[in-house]
């Protein structure tokens, strides 16, 4: 919509798993009084797209999808392109325990609303010691425990098998002083077939000293789209390991600093590139499209979707016109050349 | 500067022919306060640069330069690049012809100040037929014949020999209709070591028909850094054939539209995309760095320098934090999950 | 509504002939769900209304209506206020012809749609004398002609009764030079009582030189709210005369200048300061509320309504809050005083 | 300056006892290229200038000065003014105590800088109770005694004299509970005329529930222009209590809420109503121009200075002006009139 309000004459593809929603979309924009020649829409694989893309040479190009095609990409459009970073995305709880009903809340609709099936999901949460002696994990466990297929609080999980989550969750189990904070067992009495998975909310705790080292980190790090996560904890003076671990990370969609206190929050956020940071007690991984800027912060490829400001920045540019009418004044004079 | 203003830590390379310059003004920098560990300098060829840039992965590089060099570049860096485009810059001249005299006087400062040797000169002229029948042509030879050697009006050219220059207009005036309206020949009595050029401004022109044909079009549009322009010309039914050569032009930088009339401004603005087009009967190709946008228009590498916007854009980012630091209300209650 | 968007709790109140509409609109908007206690209705006179005004002390008032009313009422709230200036609204054809029949409709819509009861509505016409060659008034009066009540594009005028303007006019015939151009007679076969006005869509010319004496200039320049047009001829050496007719009218709320000659635009939006001003070949007097500024032009008590910047800088403000949360530099040592 | 940047002719009235600077800034001007005829300079008492904007109807006025004239002013001219506030300025210390020396000096400075002349400084400062138990008072004790005649860090006060200062301390002092924190006496050994005043930086202590009295409030908070301040003290549950004093002023112009703590913040702010306010651990009364907004906060007079954004609002405004070149659509055809 972003590229159709700013003039532009788009070419719509969308992975072949959901197209057929984007497909009825396009059938109601034309119900509502879309021009059919205003957006062309491709159903094709991503080879045949990769061709298109480098016969009809587009000035611009969105990309949204995985960093590996995300830099061919880039390099085959030599730069004419956008892209939306992925998501391991993390959630840091700082030294000032507050409102731990909520927080829990929080913690729980961001790692688990929707099956964690969101870009933004909550992937890691990293947790100021003074939190791990208030409530906060029991009340997650008790939060995960109230999902259930009936209501769709947990459901199919589209891109991983349940072997294979369960498979990742056991590789983690080996790293010294992991353990299966909940969860981490199949869904019972379903239909879900098995090219999907089915596994119950799941948290995982591994400790930040193993998590930093490099035998583990490409592990921990592994975005898994689903209900799971990963816990850590860390005491006032190992925020220097916590930073160190972001800045390892290479995907930088979203990220929450949970903390009222503004030195720690100034501290995290000066020291992180994540396009959408949430700061705050009530901070979130997960919000609305108002808020949604892909990072990492500084990539001139990185843009925003949803707001007018995201839609201008990619779907529109600056261009200077400067008008000069005159009159000239009618004192003018021929000057010397330079 | 701009780089530096928003709080990036850059390194600086400049071409080894004018690099001399580049570490002058960085001392004189030092010598007012700016910290040494701000900037670093590099003094290398660009295969160094380049290897560079490979392995320091900067978040983003801008170059300025060959439009080969920032292709190759912008493939390496997988986009992470703002560019500079090239500039064979045209100008044309609307059907309203009036102030003569100082049109006259623009087209001479835009082609031949510097001795041509400004990315934004003027390299092609488009004019209106009604221009031909006004003194315009006189009038602009009539000034290129002020420019003398004495006060550097005419000057010593880097990057072209005198030969390749008038070997290059010699080419151009085998194409059917052509001819020199001015200039055309070496300067005389100077000490110019023959490894610069040394020519008088000069003006070719070249029928709009013969400019359009495949066989001619890269020749006229091929740049030369130098006091060297085309000067064609076009009938109202015409202006298509205009319209369609500039979109034919790969580099985008400058444009001027000498015209008051609005309806003639509205059509080739609205189809062209030079990224600093100066509209009205005063337009020029060649301005301060306060109107410099790089086109072309649309291309996601493109940007500016010079104002706050431009800096901006290229050398800091939008981040989107969202500040929620409560209060959680006192009446908030657990909700459903989802 | 835009006083609600910025949070403010505003109290309105609205002329006693129409604000029965205004009070359905609330409980519309009651009904789709805003708070009963958000904004308090007042019927009243305006007596009444000042009277609260002067003892509720509001921070802002905004006022809309007579001229009279806005300066009292600016001195009694010592400029808390922000005011609707009044429309006797000019409209200026220049040297370039062209466009004659979208002019013309153009000016029979602003001159008489809503029988010209629209504050933007066009009250006088400046024409220059190449147009009184065009068949403009040939065609304004055709098109006049062509409304009638049956499909109420001419109706009932709530605020002058038809002996008031046909008076009106009367006195304007006086004038030497004075003649009616078309219109000037009641309507005929209608029910409408007498205490509104029912006149025929009216022009009456009047030379520009009777205009600008003082004993006619009030005359001339009294707003009648109903469909009335004063029209008058200027040539091209007494554009000084035409803004000085301009620089005398106190009411400055929208305005046109009917020309694509860039320097004749200059010229006489330069030289005025009407809040809205339509500009360019196609330009009306009277338009949406998406651009409704209010003048005169460097008055801070003017403002706008209906976009975001207006909304702002009516009902909302700039109050800079600084943070500098610290931290306190470790380094930081007492300095001396100052 | 603003003015003039704006495009303006400002006329430029200065109070009689320091025009002689101002004079002397023009002429520094005129020598660095100001045209003569850009501002004129008028020198004169207040009622002669009243005279001038009576019969000279400037479109727009900017005053400075206090605010019985500001409302008189406001009146006589309808509005077409801007103020700035004058400044009976608070400081409020939040309950979370940190940085001590900082803020005992930040104390210092906003208070006795300047010799408290300045409309920014600190007049009354609100201290949560776990401030009492700091060694605030005493530092600003201890610095309050730095302070000599001979570096001008105390020195003549133009508009109190010693015996009036003294006086009003006095009244306050009868106050019951009230006491000198410290200061409340002459400066000793000096040769400063007795027209002007010199008092030590003082401090009088008066209890929060004496300083809501109506019979105490307007003695309480009557600005002193010279080292003067009034210190007090509330506990967690009176903050209502200090916004409600706060709300009680009718000058706006500068505060400050010394806290890191959030929610406090937010309290304060979204209960007050100064042009400039600064928050947080380090926030100070007194700052540069460039932070400088004139109070309350939702005035329609209120304005700023030293910004573009401020130089914008007060010396230019928006206005409207909408180009319609055209072209009108080759398929264009007449509408039916409405």
């Amino acid at each position: 919509m972003g590229a159709l309000y700013m003039g532009n004459k788009p070419v719509l593809k969308v992975d072949s798993k959901v197209c057929i929603v984007m497909e009825q979309m396009l059938r109601l924009l034309h119900d509502c009084g879309l021009p059919l020649k205003d957006v062309d829409f491709l159903n094709s694989d991503g080879k045949t797209m990769n061709k298109l893309l480098l016969e009809g040479k587009p000035r611009m190009t969105l990309f949204t999808g995985s960093s590996r095609v995300a830099e061919k990409l880039a390099g085959d459009l030599k730069g004419r392109i956008k892209l939306e970073d992925a998501g391991f995305d993390w959630k840091i709880l700082g030294p000032d325990v507050d409102e731990v009903d909520y927080v829990a809340w929080v913690c729980d609709q961001d790692a688990y609303a929707c099956s964690g099936q969101k870009c933004s999901a909550q992937s890691i949460l990293f947790m100021h010691e003074n939190w791990s002696r208030s409530p906060l994990i029991k009340l997650m466990s008790e939060l995960a425990a109230r999902r259930k297929l009936d209501d769709l609080t947990v459901g199919p999980i589209l891109t991983f098998t349940t072997e294979a989550m369960l498979g990742h969750m056991n590789k983690l189990l080996q790293i010294p002083g992991s353990k299966i904070l909940f969860g981490g067992e199949p869904l019972e009495n379903h239909s879900i077939p098995s090219i999907y998975g089915a596994i119950k909310p799941t948290a995982v705790f591994v400790p930040l000293e193993e998590i930093l080292k490099d035998e583990n980190y490409n592990l921990v790090t592994t975005e898994i789209f689903g209900p799971f996560q990963i816990v850590t904890e860390y005491k006032d003076d190992q925020l220097p390991n916590v930073l160190n671990a972001l800045e390892r990370m290479h995907a930088n969609l979203t990220a929450a600093v949970v903390s009222n206190d503004q030195l720690f929050l100034q501290e995290v956020i000066g020291n992180s590139v994540n396009g959408t940071t949430y700061a705050g007690i009530r901070a979130r991984t997960t919000g609305a499209p108002q808020n949604h800027w892909f990072g990492p912060a500084g990539d001139p490829r990185g843009a925003g979707i949803g707001t007018p400001e995201a839609i201008k920045l990619v779907w529109s540019c600056h261009r200077e016109i400067i008008y000069d009418v005159g009159p000239v004044p009618s004192a003018w004079q021929l000057p010397q050349p330079t």
